[in-house]
C-alpha cells in the first residue's frame, strides 16, 4: 500500500514513523507548501514534492494522509484532494464536523473515493470509547478528561500575552474529581472541578511578571474558568523541560443495569502519550489502511471512526484475528 | 425490535433488564428448558414458552439471545438456532471460537441470517481493545488483566474438595504488576506475578480444615501457579458479604512510535463492574441491535465483534452519533 502524506510538520513527520512500523506499507511521496528542495525527510527512497504536483501523482498513491491544521488547512484541502485519492485526515474542530463531513462526502462519493475525517485520539478514539460505553451502558453519564498534557492552542495564547517570549501550557485532570467519577459517584463537575491549567512562560527581561500573570489568568475563555498557576522560567529551561509534546486523557462512563438500576458499571479508557502527533499519526496510519481496504472493495465516500469494522484496521485477516486477539 | 431469549438463569435475566433500558426494543418470549409454568419472569406482556416451542415462533423474533454455557449448550444451540433466527452468543472458550465460528457460519449463510457469537467483554470488549491497540501502536506489548472478581470456574473447584460445603473465589490482579505495565517497563510477568486468588470457604463441621486449605492451594491449573489466601467462614458470612457477581479487568497496550522508537504510549481499557453477568447482556443487546440490522440490510453468515462497526450498535442515526459522539 503506497501512502502520501500533505503537509510535513509534528503530524506529518509522525505519519512517516507510523509509515515505516508497518510492513504492508510503504511513503510513496511527501508534498510541502515549503521548497520542496529545503524540506529533508527520513525514509530513504521516498521523495519530496510540492503541493502543486500532488495531483499529477494521483495514480501512484493508495491513500493521501493529510497532515494540515483543523482551522484553515483541513476544510479546504480534504474535500479537494478526495477528487483525486483516497483521503483521511484528523480534522478535530468538533462543532464543524458535520459541515466538514458533508462537503467531504460529496467530493468523495463524486470521484468514487473513500475519506476518513477526524481521525486520531479526540476525535477518533476517544469518540469511539464514547460511543461503544454508551451503547453498552444505555443508562449512564460519560466524562471526559483531557492531560496532563500540552496544550498548543493554550501555549500560542500565552504568548500573544505582551512582553511573552516563550510559553507552554499543560492541561491537568484533577485527581479528586477523576476518582469521584470511578467511584460510581456521577458527580455534577463544574469545568474549574474537572482541570487546572499550568504554564511555563519565559517574560522579557524587565517585563511586569504580576501584570502578565494577571493578564493570562483573567484571559477570557482560555483560563478565566479555571484555576491557573504561572511559573516564569528562562529559555533554556523552557527548551530543556518543555519541549515534547505528551498528552493524554481519560474516557470514563459510569452507568448502571438491573431491573431497578442497582449495579454500578464503571468502563475507563486512558491514554498516556509520550507525543500527541506521532500518536495521532499511528491512528491515521491504521485508518488509512481501512480507507484502502474499502476502496479495493468499491465503497466510496466519507466515513468516520464509527463507520468502520475494527477488522479492517488490522493487517491480519479475519480467521487470524479471531484465532489470537478474540 | 423484537428480541427472545434461550436460557433464563442470570445471564438471561440480565438481557431482560438490558432490554427494559432500550426503548427500540421489547421482549418477546423466553424461552426455557424448565417447566415453564415454574419460570417466573419480570417482563409485563412477555411470555415464558418450552425450548421445544421456539422454532415455531421464529417470525415472530427479530432476534434471539442465546443465554446458554459455552461448554455444552452453545456449540450445539448457536449453529441450530441459526437455521431458524438472527442470533447471538456469548460463547467465550477462547481456544475454541474458530471451530464454533465455522459451525455457525455455516448455518447462518445456508439461512440467510445474521448471527454474532463471542460477545461480552472477554471475548468482547476486551478483544475489541486489544486490536485497536494493536493497530495504532504496531510494535508494542500486550497486557490482560482480570478482576477483582468472583471466577465462577474457580469458585466450583474448590467446592468439589471434600468437606466443602460451599465457596466463594476471587481473582485479584496484582497492583505492582499493574503499576510497571502503566509505567511503560513492558515486564516479562509470571502467572503468579500478574494475579493472587483469594478464597472464601465454608467448611464442613469437624472438617479438616488444614487439609482442605493444602489441596486448595495444590490443586494443578486452578491455584498451583497463584499466590492464593483462604479464609474459613460460615455459611451466612458467605452469603451475606459473598452473594454478588463483580468482575472486571485491564487491558493494557505498552508501545513505542518515533523514527528510532524513542516515544512510549500507554492505551488502558479498564472494567470496573458490579454484576458480572448484567454486564455481559448490555453487550449482547447491543450487538443484538447490530445484527438486526445487519440482516435488514440483507447481509448473511457469522460475525465478531471485530466485523461490525460501531454505528450499528447505537439508536442514534449517522448524523446524530458525528454531532454528538465525535
Amino acid at each position: 500500500m503506497k501512502v502520501g502524506i500533505l503537509g510535513y510538520g509534528n503530524l506529518g513527520r509522525g505519519v512517516e514513523c507510523a509509515v515505516k512500523q508497518n510492513e504492508d506499507m510503504e511513503l510513496t511521496a511527501v508534498f510541502t507548501r515549503r521548497d520542496p528542495s529545503k524540506v529533508q525527510i527520513l525514509t530513504p527512497g521516498a521523495k519530496v514534492y510540492s503541493v502543486e504536483d500532488a495531483v499529477s501523482m494521483k495514480d501512484e498513491i493508495d491513500v493521501l494522509i493529510i497532515c494540515g491544521g483543523s482551522a484553515t488547512d483541513l476544510p479546504k484541502q480534504t474535500p479537494e484532494y478526495a477528487k483525486y485519492f483516497n483521503v483521511i485526515d484528523s480534522f478535530d474542530t468538533h462543532a464543524k464536523i458535520p459541515e466538514h463531513f458533508d462537503a467531504v462526502d460529496a467530493a468523495a462519493k463524486a470521484s468514487n473515493h473513500v475519506a476518513v475525517i477526524s481521525v486520531g485520539w479526540d476525535p477518533g478514539m476517544f469518540s469511539l470509547n464514547r460511543l461503544y460505553a454508551n451503547a453498552i451502558l444505555s443508562k449512564g453519564k460519560d466524562y471526559t478528561f483531557w492531560g496532563k498534557g500540552v496544550s498548543q492552542g493554550h501555549s500560542d495564547a500565552i504568548r500573544r500575552v505582551e512582553g511573552v517570549l516563550d510559553a507552554k501550557q499543560y492541561t491537568i485532570p484533577v485527581e479528586e474529581a477523576l476518582d469521584a467519577v470511578r467511584a460510581g459517584r456521577n458527580p455534577e463537575l463544574t469545568t474549574r472541578e474537572k482541570h487546572t491549567r499550568e504554564c511555563f512562560v519565559v517574560a522579557e527581561e524587565g517585563a511586569d511578571l504580576a501584570r502578565i500573570e494577571k493578564e493570562i489568568k483573567e484571559m477570557p475563555n482560555y483560563f478565566s474558568d479555571y484555576d491557573t498557576t504561572v511559573h516564569f522560567i528562562s529559555q533554556e529551561e523552557l527548551n530543556e523541560k518543555h519541549g515534547a509534546i505528551p498528552h493524554g486523557g481519560f474516557v470514563i462512563r459510569s452507568g448502571n443495569t438491573g431491573w431497578e438500576e442497582e449495579n454500578t458499571h464503571i468502563i475507563e479508557y486512558s491514554l498516556k502519550l509520550d507525543s500527541n502527533p506521532e500518536f495521532t499519526s499511528c491512528v491515521l496510519v491504521a485508518y488509512a489502511r481501512a480507507a484502502y481496504r474499502l476502496s479495493q472493495e468499491g465503497q466510496s465516500g466519507c466515513k468516520t471512526v464509527f463507520d468502520i469494522a475494527p477488522a479492517y484496521l488490522c493487517q491480519m485477516s479475519g480467521e487470524e484475528l479471531r484465532k489470537h486477539m478474540l
